[in-house]
């Protein structure tokens, strides 16, 4: 997708730096192969397994590394892991990447990665480095669509609070359903009010989980894939008007939410710069569920800074 | 890369209609909630394991359906099993697609398998059915590229001639490389002739070989799925000027290739048709190679209706 210019555009040349590790440097080659025999024509290619080389000058950073629960271990472990790989990393992009690079990592646990990582480089600006809750987002999307039998792209403003994990809470109080030319909100277009309660939070909070333990274990590749591109494009692009999505963002103390975590709020973007969506009005659910996946996120931290010591 | 636009264009909305076997349901599934929770804007979904409903209506058909080498099928069985296919879905095309679709096979044998499709689908026009070979002409121009060392837009007009198989004869007679803004034949731009008549040969032959005989098995899945995107996008919407590209097509008889086969040749396309690119010269060797692949095909054609005895 990226090479095919959905992410930046058609007209837009890139160069795609892809970074592996030495022991996959055969999957690696592989890749470069199929993109290269592909005939890509805006693609050059960098493919390295030199953190050095993979981080010099990069615009745009896509954090996909990262061990998964398919490996077999168990959180704290898991998190000890993909820890050290992020505060590495970040040292690299500190010293090599572009000075305005944007940052997007998706690998879980993504709030509290991309967290360490913005400790571990901090001459990159804080806003520029987020985390990936557009899958969740576009889920939650696709499933009211579904429920409303319209196209997705007649549905907007979902909001995904807090993390890319089921802790995470998908709000649809804002969301609306455009019907006839005529926006209306969702909760008027879905009478199942208990689907909505149930089924619907539950789907979108389990769904990435849902792909990890199928057998196949694909892991939601292609729209996850898709939903990164989304939010560079539209990071870099800007969000169209009347339109927000959900981003992981350095918290600034809005709606409550502690200053010092990487959250997910409704954002809009503007000239490659996002903003939170301010003043909406917040129900008694939603609030407590918003506070306890803050408090999650605080517990994460803690566990991921205890795995540095 | 369908859903996305790149086949038939950004604004294009399509009904992507997904076929599978029953026992693949499972696999169906999970990629029918990928396709839905990627959000994509074009599309409309129809996912089944029924033929009928699969082939209603449509105005295009991308043939991926077969057993491949890694089944471990002797060739023999592996034709007879593919060839069964191909009448099958022929028959349920015949009946029920859209009176212009616009056929494209992709599994090997692809030139026999689309063969077969034609005998039993009569009511198609036979010009509307043709096979991939664009994955060996995108990888001949990749490969000349990073030879040369420009950006692979700058390569145009290589011909594959013949099969989607090792035995097709990649030709740069006429390829050129565009260079400070100057169009120079490819032989003028590579003088490592030897390189140009083995190495650069059996890569473009072999390549897909050499994805599938890879441990990981991925058999160039991104660059065929790119390839078949282009064959699609460029045979709706034409070639542009000055450029051709190669396509598995029901010869005419054009450079003495027999008239009763499907065979890759260099064509432009306008306004949804293809036409076979004319009066081109052709040196002692390629005419060689030229009936040596129409010869093979012939031998593959028979095997295939004696599977079907």
């Amino acid at each position: 997708m990226i090479a095919r210019g959905i992410m930046l555009g058609p007209d837009q040349p890139v160069i795609l730096h892809l970074l592996d590790i030495e022991q996959k440097i055969d999957d690696l080659n592989l890749l470069r192969m199929e993109l290269l025999g592909s005939a890509f024509p805006l693609l050059k290619l960098v493919a390295t397994i030199d953190n050095v080389e993979a981080c010099k000058d990069v615009n745009i950073a896509i954090m996909i590394a990262g061990y998964s629960r398919k490996d077999g271990l168990d959180t704290k472990d898991l998190m000890s892991k993909n820890v050290s790989i992020y505060k590495d990393v970040a040292s690299v992009l500190e010293q090599h990447a572009a000075a305005d690079c944007k940052v997007l990592v998706v690998t879980n646990p993504a709030n509290t990665n991309a967290l360490i990582l913005k400790d571990f480089a901090p001459s990159i600006p804080e806003k520029n480095i987020t985390c990936l809750t557009r899958l969740d987002h576009n889920i939650a999307l696709s499933l009211i669509a579904q429920k409303v039998k319209v196209p997705v792209s007649d549905v907007k403003n979902v909001i995904i609070w807090g993390n890319h994990d089921a802790k995470q809470y998908p709000d649809i109080n804002h969301a609306t359903v455009t019907i006839k030319n005529e926006e209306k909100p969702v909760k008027e277009c879905i009478s199942d009010d208990h689907w909505l309660k149930t089924e619907f939070i539950t789907n979108v909070q389990q769904r990435g989980a849902a792909f990890n333990r199928s057998q196949k274990a694909k892991k939601c590749a292609l729209s996850c894939a898709s939903a990164a591109c989304d939010h560079i494009h539209d990071w870099v692009y800007g969000t169209p008007k009347g339109k927000w999505v959900s981003m992981g963002v350095y918290s600034d103390g809005s709606y409550g939410i502690p200053k010092d975590i990487i959250y997910s709020f409704p954002v809009k973007c503007e000239k490659g710069k996002w903003s939170i969506v301010q003043g909406l009005t917040i129900d008694a659910l939603t609030r407590e569920k918003m506070d306890v996946a803050a408090k999650d996120l605080k517990e994460e931290i803690s566990m991921a800074k205890s795995c540095l010591d």
